[in-house]
C-alpha cells in the first residue's frame, strides 16, 4: 500500500519504521488553531452514536474546538437509554446538540458514525440516504466496509469517506486527553484512511479530526487494512489472546500446587501490570533483558513453546475476518441476542479471586513472571508477524498489537478486571474476545505446555528471530513520537 | 420435508415419532438376498478411499454381497499410506480389488466417494468428469453438497446421486457389524437420502447399499438436511459438547477440592460409561430416575442451570454451519495443516491422569454422578430441541444427538479415551471438535455454573419440558428397532 499522502494545512514527517517509510503526522494542542482551516466547509459535525467511541469523541471534539464556531451535535434514536448519558455530559436539546440520529445525519457536514458495527450494517442504507451530497462520512473501524463487501454494494458516490481510528478503546481515548490537558497532546495514536475525496478536503479532514481527538500520531492505512487489523487484533492479544492466556495460566499454577491468589498475580497481574508497563515504556525485549540468567531460561522455554500454537489461532482467526465469515458471524450473533443477550464473564471462581486480589494489591508487589511473560510475548509478537505477512505497515501493526495493548486496554484491565475491560469495547470486539479466549487456552494448554512437560524439542529459531526481531526499533520509533503521559486510572 | 418413499425391493414400515410418521426399512442379514435385485444394474462398486468409513463399508459391502457377482474395489491415490493397510484387509490390486482412484471411479457402477470433505471439495470437477454416464454417486455425508451450494455448482445431470450416511464412525460400523454375524442385524443405524434418480432405481440402491451396511434401520432424510445435523452435532453433543463438558466438570470437581482420579470418574468416566449405558438402554429420562430424592435434585440444578447456555453455543453452532461458514472454515482450516498439522489433544493433565484411571478401572464402581448428568443430559436435549426447531425428522434428531453419542462414539471414548475417539473421526470432525469444545467448557462455566455457585434462579421451566420431553417415546421406538447387540470394547 501507499503510505505517503500530503496535507494543505498540517505539517507531516516521514519514518523509518523497520525500513519502510511513513508518512505520519504528529498531533497536539499547539495544532489546535489550525483545526478551522482543516475543517473549513464544516458547520457542525455529527456524532452519531453513544457507544464506547461516542462519549470520548463528542467530548474531546467539542473541547478541541471550542470557540471555532463548528458545533459538535450528538445524534441518538428517539428513547435510547443514552440519551441520559449524553446531557449529563452537556449535549443536550435544549442547548442545540443533541437530536434524533437521522436528522443530525441530515444536518451535519462531517457525521461521525459511532454507533454498533451491526446497527450499522443494519441501517446503512438508510443512512446513506440521509447524508447531505458532498457531506463527508466519517468512520472509526471498517466494519462497515467489510459488510458491504460481503453484501455487495457501496458507499454513495457523493460524498467524502474517511476513516479516524483511534488505536485504543472510547474511555482511554478520553482520560489520556482529559490528563492531557495539561501536557501538550497526550491521547491515543490513530489510524487515518481516505476511501472517497470528492472535493480535495477528506485527507484535511481527517487529519484535524484525529488531532481534535488528541492523537499524539496519525498514521495512514486502507480501510480495509485497518478493519483486517482491528478484528483480528481485539480478537488476539488486545482482547481474546490476553484472556485465554491468563485463563490458562492460572489453571497451570493452581494445578503446580500455587495458591489461587498467588496464581492470579503471577499470571493475570503480572501481564496487566509489570509486564504491560516494561513493554510500553522500554519495549517488548526489556520484558526478557530484565530477568537474570534463570529467569531468561525460563522465559526463553514458554516463548518457544507458545510461539506456533498462538500462531495457529492467529492465522485462524486473521483468514476468517478476511473471508468475511467474522464479519457475517458477528452480524448473526446480534440476531441472537433477542433470545440470549450476552452474559458476563466475570463470574467464575478466577475472576472472584482476582477481585480479592486486586483488592490487597500493592503495585510494587507484583511479580514479573518469567514463564507468564513468555508465553504472553510469544503471542504478542506472533500476532506482529501474521500481520507483517499479510502486508500491514508496521505504524498499524505496533499499534494494534503492542501499544494498543499496553497503554489503553491493559491498563483498564488492571484497574477494573478482565470484565470491564471486555465489556466496554465493541460488540464485535466482545463477542471476538468471548470466540477465541478459550481457543488460545485450549490451544496453548494442549500444545505449548505439553510440549514443555514432557521436555520435547522446542523451536529456538523462533527466539533468535525475536532477539532481533523488527518490531523492537518500530516501538522505540514509536516510542519517541508519544507525549510524557500515561494513562492514570484508580481514583 | 417429505418423510414417505418406496422401495420396489424392501418391504417398508411406518413408525410414529413425536406425532410424525415416518417411513422406514429395517434390516438384518436375512435380507442380503435381496441385495442383488436392489444393485441390478452394479456390477461393480468403488469403494473410493481409506478413511473413517472406507475399510468399514469396503468390508462390510464384500462381506454382505458376497457369491453374488458384485464386485467391491477400493480406490486410492497412487502411493497413498492407506495401500498396506487395504491390502492387510484383502484388497489388492493382484486379486482386482484394489486399484487408482479415478481409474476405479472410471469404471465403477456406484461410486462411493469416502475420501476426506477437503479432498471432496479440492476435486469434485475431477471426480465428476471420470463417472460413467447412469453411474451412481454414492456420498455418506452432504459436505460436498454443502460445498458444491458455496461455490455455487451442482452435481452432473447424467449420474445417480445418493447418499447413505451411518450414524457412527466407521470403526463402530465395522465393528458392530462383525459382532453382528452371530446376531441378526447388528449394526449402525443409517440415514439415506435421494438427490438425483435418473432411472427410478435410486431409492433401493440406496436402500441395498444400507442394509448390506447392516444398518438395522435407514431412515430418509435430504442431503442437505443430513449435513446440517451431521456437521452440527459432532460439534456438539457427538463430540466438542462431551469434549467441553469433560473438562470443564474435571476442573470444576478438582477447584472443589475433589483429587483428579476422582474428579475424571466423576466427570468423563461417569458421562462415557454409565450415563451412556442407561441412555443407550433405557433412555434419557432413565439417568434422573435412577437417582434418590438428593441426587434428583442435583440433576435438576445441572440440568437447568445449562441447557440455555448449551443452547446458546448449539444455535451458534446451526447457524455457521447453515451460513456455509463452517464449511468454509474447514476448507480454510486444512490449507493451514502444510503450515500447522493438527495436533493432539490427549497429552493434557487431565487426559493423562483419565489414561492412569481407565487402566485402573472397576467398571462397576464407576459412578454415575447427578450433577455430571444433569449438565451432561441438558446438552444432549438442547440439541435436539434446535434440531426440531429448525425442522429436522425425529429419527434423524434421536440418531444425531442420542443413539450416534452412546452407541458409537462414546464407547470408544471409555475404551481408548477421548483422543482416539475424535481422532478416528473425519477430519471435519476433528476440526469441529477443537473448535467448540472449548467454547462449551467456557459458556458453562461462566454462566452455568456461576449460577448455581451464586444461587441465581434458574429456569424451572426447562426442566419440566424436559420431564415430558418428546425425545423420550422416540428412543423407545428407536429402541424397538435395534438389534439386541452392543457395540463390545476391551481387547
Amino acid at each position: 500500500m501507499n503510505l505517503d499522502f500530503s496535507s494543505n494545512v498540517f505539517e507531516t514527517e516521514t519514518i523509518d519504521l523497520a525500513g519502510t517509510r511513513e508518512r505520519i503526522v504528529r498531533g497536539g494542542r499547539d495544532l489546535f488553531h489550525k483545526l478551522p482551516e482543516a475543517l473549513k466547509d464544516i458547520d457542525q459535525i455529527g456524532v452519531i452514536g453513544w457507544g464506547s467511541q461516542g462519549p470520548a469523541q463528542a467530548q474531546n471534539l467539542r473541547e478541541s474546538l471550542e470557540g471555532t464556531g463548528v458545533k459538535v451535535k450528538v445524534g441518538l434514536r428517539p428513547g435510547s437509554y443514552s440519551v441520559e448519558d449524553a446531557e449529563a455530559a452537556g449535549f443536550t436539546e435544549a442547548n442545540g446538540t443533541l437530536g434524533e440520529m437521522y436528522q443530525v445525519i441530515a444536518e451535519s457536514d462531517l457525521v461521525l458514525l459511532l454507533i454498533a458495527d451491526a446497527a450499522q450494517a443494519e441501517n446503512h442504507q438508510a443512512i446513506f440516504d440521509r447524508l447531505k451530497p458532498g457531506a463527508t462520512l466519517g468512520l472509526s473501524h471498517g466494519f462497515l466496509l467489510g459488510h458491504l463487501k460481503t453484501v455487495g454494494t457501496k458507499f454513495p458516490d457523493d460524498v467524502n469517506v474517511i476513516a479516524v481510528c483511534p488505536k485504543g478503546m472510547g474511555p482511554s481515548v478520553r482520560r489520556l486527553y482529559e490528563q492531557g490537558k495539561e501536557v501538550n497532546g497526550a491521547g491515543i495514536n490513530a489510524s487515518f484512511a481516505v476511501v472517497q475525496d470528492i472535493d480535495g478536503n477528506a485527507t484535511d479532514i481527517a487529519l484535524g479530526w484525529s488531532i481534535a481527538l488528541g492523537a499524539p500520531f496519525t498514521f495512514q492505512t486502507t480501510l480495509e487494512q485497518e478493519y483486517l487489523s482491528d478484528i483480528y487484533g481485539e480478537r488476539g492479544i488486545l482482547l481474546g489472546a490476553v484472556h485465554g492466556v491468563a485463563e490458562c495460566l492460572y489453571r497451570r499454577y493452581t494445578f503446580q500446587g500455587m495458591s489461587e491468589e498467588d496464581a492470579f498475580n503471577e499470571s493475570c497481574e503480572s501481564i496487566t501490570g509489570p509486564i504491560s508497563k516494561i513493554i510500553s515504556k522500554q519495549g517488548i525485549l526489556a520484558v526478557y533483558e530484565g530477568f537474570d540468567n534463570a529467569g531468561k531460561a525460563e522465559f526463553e522455554k514458554a516463548y518457544c513453546a507458545s510461539y506456533h500454537p498462538a500462531s495457529e489461532v492467529l492465522l485462524e482467526i486473521y483468514d476468517d475476518v478476511a473471508s468475511g465469515d467474522e464479519i457475517r458471524s458477528v452480524i448473526a450473533a446480534n440476531k441472537r441476542f433477542e433470545r440470549y443477550p450476552m452474559g458476563k464473564i466475570d463470574g467464575t471462581r478466577m475472576w472472584e479471586v482476582g477481585k480479592s486480589v486486586r483488592a490487597q494489591r500493592v503495585e510494587e508487589d507484583i511479580p514479573i513472571n518469567p514463564f507468564t511473560a513468555g508465553v504472553y510475548c510469544a503471542v504478542m509478537v506472533a500476532q506482529c508477524d501474521i500481520l507483517s505477512e499479510k502486508g500491514h505497515a508496521w505504524s498499524e501493526i505496533a499499534n494494534e498489537s503492542v501499544i494498543e495493548s499496553v497503554d489503553s486496554l491493559n491498563p483498564y484491565m488492571h484497574y477494573r478486571g478482565v470484565a470491564y475491560m471486555i465489556d466496554n469495547c465493541s460488540t464485535t470486539a466482545r463477542l471476538g474476545a468471548r470466540k477465541w479466549a478459550p481457543r488460545f487456552d485450549y490451544l496453548l494448554t494442549q500444545q505449548a505446555f505439553v510440549a514443555i512437560d514432557t521436555g520435547a524439542d522446542l523451536d529456538e529459531k523462533v527466539f533468535e528471530a525475536f532477539l532481533t526481531h523488527p518490531i523492537h526499533p518500530v516501538l522505540q520509533t514509536c516510542a519517541a513520537l508519544r507525549p510524557s503521559v500515561d494513562i492514570s486510572l484508580g481514583e
